[in-house]
């Protein structure tokens, strides 16, 4: 058993796991254009906002790779050119747009096209390390709360898959794992587009980790029967005071767990606390298209034009939230304030 | 629109609604042996306890309906033989039992083969006109509780699809809907084999009610929205304490309604409370195949060997219901004590 990724760089090439024809097979995508990197990220071959930046940096790597011969200001135009193109693919993730404009910014000091290459590639290596620790740092420190025994329950998918290796939610437990601590995972299956059973389920069996998968709404019975001992989700966004926007069911779960009694965690890379959005309030939902709901692929599981309500996430009040695990430390309520200490002057 | 009905006799004929079919296409299915009654309780075309029972008894019906010339002895023992023969399509779904006892119970008193068919006839009417009746004073009682504007969320399918005419949860909602007043529905579509969305969704649509499907994990989200004024369910079984079996997922939408201070009602007959069950905790829970929450149809969405957990119900404790409607009143807490009062003679 060993740890699947869902990208890696090897001599030249990126390969991607093609994460829409999980659980069913493992296709492994070594894209050779920058269309084909677009694709992946588009289609979600590629997903979870780490990951996706990372397949964008890698991405105009690839797409300046057969450019090296061009003068130097038209690398320059091209790679802005190139690095649009790429942000087009999935313009609402922030990550992506964010890893492309850090690459760009690379080349503020550059004037040699093969040069600033060499730059891009190695900005795009260095983006993908910075993840890869950011998720072992958050496993670090998550890792102190998972005892010998425990049953922990999860939501979505904050795993490997939507970032360079460990995840976030998903971190502390390949780390326990690794250490040889036992422990049960239950995971949601996260309706309406099954994240949990799909990938969540999928990433832990493939790593050894003794996983169940259950239907959302079986979440109290399995903490009833004292299966339960914690929860750890991972989160979209962090608002100032604590309050947790993430994949839709969290929530519910947070409630559950509240009336148990049973420390509900959120693990996240410090730069999905957003300072500047005050409260949960001010986040706004998405709502999604009403097939995801009243389909499973071709098979209509609903009455024609019936309404139907899909917001793909929903916020958390900080007070139902134990502790949010970052890569510098385990932060605890009052959120509004350990949070301003922590990260305030960033 | 018009109530649609699961069964209906008429001209010496079953009709019956096939609700394997539903959402997808309305078949009336007449079945004229009782080998096509037995197919359809076993394929579950009919399903819900009462509408199970009333099928049961018009099966039995239809089993004798050409064996009138048989002497007296051969009509009571094939008589006894066919209600074997019908029970055994669902041998754990007590109603089925309970009617087809009570008609053969019928024939103590007679020694005529043709007047016995029309005794048996007689009896499966009654007994389909009693659940009628049942239901529409659970309506009438929960009909108090529904007021202009108000939002209901209700979980599976506790509607006239599974009795004979205006189910039990949503008994009060017909009955509110027929005299004008105006409400919203929103119906947990009720992994894994969405009941909800399939069958609540269709009659409540059907019916010309505002109906609205959600996943079982958006229930939080309408709550904090303020969306849902109240909480109506059916139940399988209520305890002699008023801790309440019902579908999975019931338990969850308690918690929530808990959590947000939303009444949350549960309707059944009488004869759903078991006085000789003096707690949920000795309530037996059905664990059911794994495949109902790893795959769609033909369609796998979990990986392969991946542990489950399905089971069938859960069990609400009594201190997180409102209140018991049934055909008599609305029970309240202390429910040992008003479930005695009321039913502890009969």
């Amino acid at each position: 058993m060993s740890l699947p990724l869902s990208l890696q760089w090897q001599e030249d090439e990126l390969i991607m796991l093609d994460q829409t024809r999980l659980p069913i097979e493992e296709v492994m995508l070594r894209p050779k254009t920058v269309e084909a990197v677009f694709e992946a990220i588009k289609m979600l071959r590629v997903r979870g906002a780490p990951a996706i930046g990372i397949a964008g940096a890698y991405g105009l790597v690839i797409a300046m790779q057969h450019k090296r011969n061009l003068t130097w200001p038209e690398f320059l135009l091209e790679a802005e050119r190139q690095a649009d193109y790429l942000n087009s693919a999935r313009p609402t993730a922030v990550n992506l747009s964010w890893a492309l404009k850090r690459m760009i910014g690379k080349l503020n000091d550059q004037h040699d096209s093969e040069t600033a290459f060499q730059v891009l590639l190695e900005e795009a290596k260095v983006i993908h390390e910075e993840d890869r620790k950011l998720c072992r740092g958050i496993g670090k420190n998550g890792l102190s709360l998972i005892k010998e025994g425990m049953g922990i329950l999860t939501h979505c998918n904050a795993g490997g898959l939507a970032t360079s290796e460990l995840g976030t939610a998903l971190a502390p437990m390949y780390l326990a794992h690794e250490k040889g601590i036992s422990f049960r995972v239950y995971s949601d299956e996260t309706r309406p587009l099954l994240q949990g059973s799909r990938l969540t389920a999928w990433e832990l069996q493939r790593s050894g980790i003794d996983v169940t998968t259950i239907c959302d709404n079986m979440a109290a019975v399995m903490m009833q029967e004292g299966k339960i001992d914690m929860v750890i989700v991972g989160t979209d966004r962090v608002a100032a005071n604590g309050d947790v926007a993430n994949k839709i069911g969290t929530f519910n779960v947070a409630i559950l767990a509240n009336y148990f009694k049973i420390p509900f965690y959120v693990a996240c890379p410090a730069s999905t606390i957003d300072l500047i959005t005050p409260t949960g309030a001010e986040i706004v939902i998405e709502e999604r298209a009403p097939e995801e709901v009243t389909a499973f692929g071709e098979r209509r599981t609903a009455p024609i034009d019936i309404k139907v309500r899909n917001p793909a996430f929903d916020v958390t009040p900080a007070n139902l939230v134990t502790g949010i695990i970052t890569e510098q430390t385990i932060l605890r309520a009052p959120y509004a304030e350990s949070i301003r200490q922590t990260y305030g002057n960033a």
